[in-house]
């Protein structure tokens, strides 16, 4: 049995099976309704409003009852009030007959913007794929030699080219592709070892895609093999999502389903990727034939989801991946819709939870060749902390969970139009002004109507947390100081809220706040980051940190001030704290574009040390002394000027 | 609309669609007819009867209008009595009714005999696939090293290997293996380069197969890697024949059909080779995940067939094979259904038409290393000759069509149980004795309703005719003495025909008789063979040669003094003849169990010369001479006394 439903405001409609929820059935007709936790009914964020009534342009009587009961996992989201009106969990509500639905703007998924003009990195272009021309003599009853042997012998004639192999599929067609283009061709070469395509000598495009596999986002990079440029850029949520938000619960999943689970997440990242591939190209008019190589950076969960491995012995102590070095495998192997005869190569991982996506970041950061002591944070699902300089690098891994991605936060977001991304508190009259994502300028300049709030991202929420304890509306220890004079704190069940956007200025008419609760996860967040480092300038024997760089999408986004402020990391000048965007994929990058740079990562991989939090006793105290803001003793001279002094450690 | 068909003696029966002919109905139901032509409708052999009547136990009422009408191509093949006895030919009948019919004894199939005991080739065993027994210490916090490459360390430490790369398939079950086993665990390495795989220590076995793809058919030799034993042999009719007899049928085939030709002919053998694995694996109780490596030999066309490679510029001028080197190839990549990690070694080609068969050959002959003149004679359905010795070898191909594999001969038949296989005559009264496949006496020694003669083999034809000219019963030129004194000389249409076995010494009671017709056909085959060895003896200015060493299953079984009597190739001294059966299978094992035969392949090779026959103005003269028995002028001073002296020149 089938019922029609119809989404509104967009019109789209379609019949979806009896039994479906809400937002299987958005997902079948293409409506896109954001969901943080992939369905599980945890998050909260995909409200939906149920239409009554008989509506015949729609030939369709829509009717609450027309869905599965409420539950007790919305009352948790949708307050009584809300619930009269027809809200409800599209992931909770289940299709019993005909209806006709509304998504409320902050309920409308959103392509997240996490894509920004990949950094300049000056890099030398000497990639693992290469084109070499050719122009060869026909064969003839005097020179019957064979097409691969004569292609052989041009290539060492022409450029020293010795003992190459050649890849199945390619040699499948090297007699027909000689042919075509007439014998004057461009032999494409893996790493001057394999040749994997025989193409018209007048076809020069040659392109490869560095892919930066996140917990949360998989982003990939299109780069032309020969002048180093990027192309063209796409991501997409990792849709593994619905099976877990952390890497954890994904594991779990693997090890309750055997066999089953794991090919869905290996299915899941492989999909995503050749969902890259064609946006990435098509963006540029080529094929996906075109393309010849692909680096793979990633958590260590995400390489083995990726590899198809098992990552169950990742989860438990000792937790032992599979492999550490970089590894290439064939694009066909893995199912990967580029050239048949292309390669992967997946950069090396460090240890149990520190993955070839910090790699990807020391690559890029190149920490193993300063003199300072610098401090990398990795800020994605989990952060990724690594210390050292010239000396020696050391990892380890912090469960900060999602927090700074807007998950478990009351109004959290992605980086996605409507979010609030910035905020600035007035300390004497308490009275704010945001900026959100897609509007050009700050509140007090717009009228409010115009601004449609939709949530606060993770930059939001540190900018905002930060300005309330500089303004003395929280203490060090988090507490919201409820009895500040300002008509923005509210009352709540479980302490107080603060309201950073007034209804009328929001999307959905709503205030949106800062909970209690919400202070609490970013605690829990910043502490967690703040120990691993403590821990680590420990076993270094750092007493001070020169420089901290902030990689990933969000690192790119915080204010230095602000996260120093929270205290998400030690004291540290200034000026020498620096957001350096997705530094994961340009590591990634680096790894396409110049093959050196494998070797150096593999290096890189082999020399880091890595310290397994979970076995260093001082790290549970280190974590209670670091929930306060900035942090309960440790001084920060650095921050003197900027917040009043009663409130630092000097 | 589907009939019944009925197929007896055997009493298998099922539902086949409308308009198929019986030979498919056959194949539907499980019934192996005999079908040299592959359904054309040339080789007459699938001839069936029509049963006529009610069949209560069958449920059937059969009637010869059951079937599409008699044929013109039926009338070549079907004499009119037989054809009122309700005689067909199963591929022409086509269905329109349920049927019952009889599979005369002469029309079943039979696995042909070619399976000899493979000879003791006395090899060094250093085979491709080893396995290294290694006992690790499982990880720990203090020491959770990634599971590759603690692998890795402990085969450098116990073996000395270094640089090993992983099969991706391997590596995905790496750490899930290592546990079930305990860490206690043979690695099996590939060419000490690449583990593929990861097995408990208990497991021994490691299994290898050689494959020798023919024309006619294909030949697989399971091996046991660690002591170089043969286990297990299978054989199987190359069922591309039913896309033509020859290579330049099939090679035309795919040109008619291009894409989906190629692939059918890749997907044949494809099919075939599984069933060996299935079948060889099967006798002795192994699985067919246990065979690591397989070695393949076979001519240029089936060589390119075999990787999918589109084999159209090696069927024209300049006869262009896409590769001469050896190559490696996962047996994934083709389909072969062994370890999934496992390798498949292709051996090198010489040129267009010699193939990676005559290089089998030759490795396990050795002539490149012999003093004495040396002819390598490989009769398949291209005979394929090697001439020369340490000083140097010379190859050529010559088209001898496939009447020394029983087609194009009335009553030729496969080497299978039934045919006859050997031919005495005595010249004072022309009486025969003969032996059949299958029965352990002479024909004189048994009842004649017991022996069950089915038709005339390879062997038996050289036996046969060369017996006829020994006899006097047919001339020089190949002419039958219609003349001479016998019951068993018959004329007919076309000149006369020969009772090799009377009619209550046949399974069908039909005399099995030596045409006119069939005698003109060993006058092309040994004609084209013998002046392809004169042109190499003009090219490498040999006036005699020292040796002859007949190759490939047919080689083994003929005689070699009727054979030189037959003059299939110039004089020699009759002990110097040997047959050595399946020498190109015994190549494919060579370098199976001995990696360092693969270098040496290679290297013959690339060594040898290639006559291209066509591009020889000689030839044509040669061949008319060649036609007569033994050779028009050419003396054979070493069939004195074996023959009338009249009848050599000397």
């Amino acid at each position: 049995m089938k019922y029609k439903v119809i989404f509104q405001p967009f019109g789209r409609r379609g019949y979806v099976d009896e039994g479906k929820n809400l937002l299987q059935a958005a997902r079948d007709i293409g409506v896109d309704i954001e969901s943080l936790c992939g369905g599980k009914g945890s998050c909260g964020k995909c409200r939906i409003k149920v239409e009554e009534g008989s509506f015949p342009k729609g030939g369709i009587h829509s009717a609450r009852d027309n869905l599965s009961p409420f539950t007790s996992e919305e009352e948790k989201s949708i307050e009584a009030g809300e619930a009269s009106l027809g809200y409800r969990l599209a992931c909770a509500a289940r299709l019993q007959g005909d209806v006709m639905v509304f998504v409320p703007e902050e309920s409308r998924g959103g392509r997240q913007v996490i894509c920004k003009a990949p950094r300049d990195m000056g890099i030398e272009i000497n990639p693992g794929v290469k084109g070499y021309h050719l122009k060869l003599t026909p064969p003839s009853l005097s020179d019957p030699k064979a097409d691969l042997e004569r292609v052989k012998v041009g290539l060492e004639k022409r450029y020293g080219l010795k003992g190459l192999g050649i890849d199945y599929s390619t040699l499948a067609l090297l007699g027909n592709n000689l042919r075509a283009a007439q014998w004057n061709v461009t032999v494409v070469i893996w790493m001057d070892q394999e040749i994997i395509d025989i193409r018209p000598a007048s076809l020069k495009s040659l392109y490869g895609l560095a892919v930066d596999i996140g917990t949360t986002t998989v982003a990939g990079y299109l780069c032309d093999l020969v002048t180093g440029e990027v192309l063209a850029m796409a991501s997409l949520m990792n849709p593994q999502i619905s099976y877990g938000e952390d890497v954890m619960a994904r594991i779990s999943y693997t090890m309750n389903h055997p066999g089953e689970g794991l090919d869905r997440m290996h299915d899941q990242i492989i999909q995503s990727i050749n969902q890259i591939v064609a946006d990435t190209t098509s963006q540029i008019g080529a094929s996906a034939e075109e393309v010849y190589e692909m680096t793979i950076v990633g958590n260590t969960a995400m390489h083995h989801f990726f590899l198809r491995i098992n990552p169950e012995y990742l989860g438990r102590a000792p937790f032992c991946p599979a492999l550490q070095r970089s590894i290439d495998v064939k694009a066909r192997d893995l199912g990967l819709k580029i050239h048949p005869s292309g390669n992967i190569h997946v950069l090396p991982i460090e240890a149990g939870f520190v993955g070839a996506d910090n790699v990807g970041v020391i690559l890029a950061q190149q920490p193993h060749y300063a003199d300072e002591k610098t401090l990398v944070i990795d800020i994605g699902t989990n952060g990724e902390l690594v210390m050292g300089n010239k000396e020696g690098l050391s990892s380890v891994s912090c469960a900060t969970g999602p927090a700074f991605e807007g998950a478990h936060i009351k109004f959290g977001m992605r980086a996605a139009p409507g979010a609030i991304e910035r905020v600035r508190i007035d300390p004497e009259n308490y009275e704010i002004s945001f900026k959100v994502i897609g509007v050009d300028q700050w509140s007090e300049q717009c009228k409010p109507e115009e601004i449609g709030a939709r949530g606060i991202c993770g930059s939001g929420i540190i900018d905002a947390v930060a300005e309330m304890f500089k303004a003395g509306i929280i203490d060090k220890s988090g507490r919201i100081l409820g009895t500040i004079p300002s008509t923005r704190m509210r009352k709540t069940k479980g302490g107080y809220e603060f309201i950073i956007a007034k209804a009328r200025e929001t999307a959905m008419r709503r205030n949106i706040t800062i909970t209690s609760e919400d202070i609490r996860q970013v605690q829990l967040a910043k502490g967690a980051l703040y120990a691993g480092a403590k821990v680590m300038m420990g076993t270094l024997g750092f007493n001070k940190i020169n420089r901290v760089i902030l990689a990933g999408a969000f690192g790119n986004y915080i204010d230095p001030e602000k996260a120093m402020i929270l205290g998400l990391f030690p004291d540290c000048e200034l000026q020498e704290i620096t957001g350096v965007g997705n530094a994961a994929g340009d590591g990634a990058r680096l790894a396409l574009l110049n093959k050196e740079k494998r070797r150096e990562a593999n290096d890189i991989a082999r020399g880091i040390g890595y310290i397994e939090l979970t076995l260093c006793k001082d790290f549970t105290d280190q974590f209670a002394l670091a929930m306060h803001f900035p942090h309960m003793r440790d001084p920060f001279p650095h921050l003197r000027g900027l917040i009043p002094e009663e409130m630092i450690n000097l």
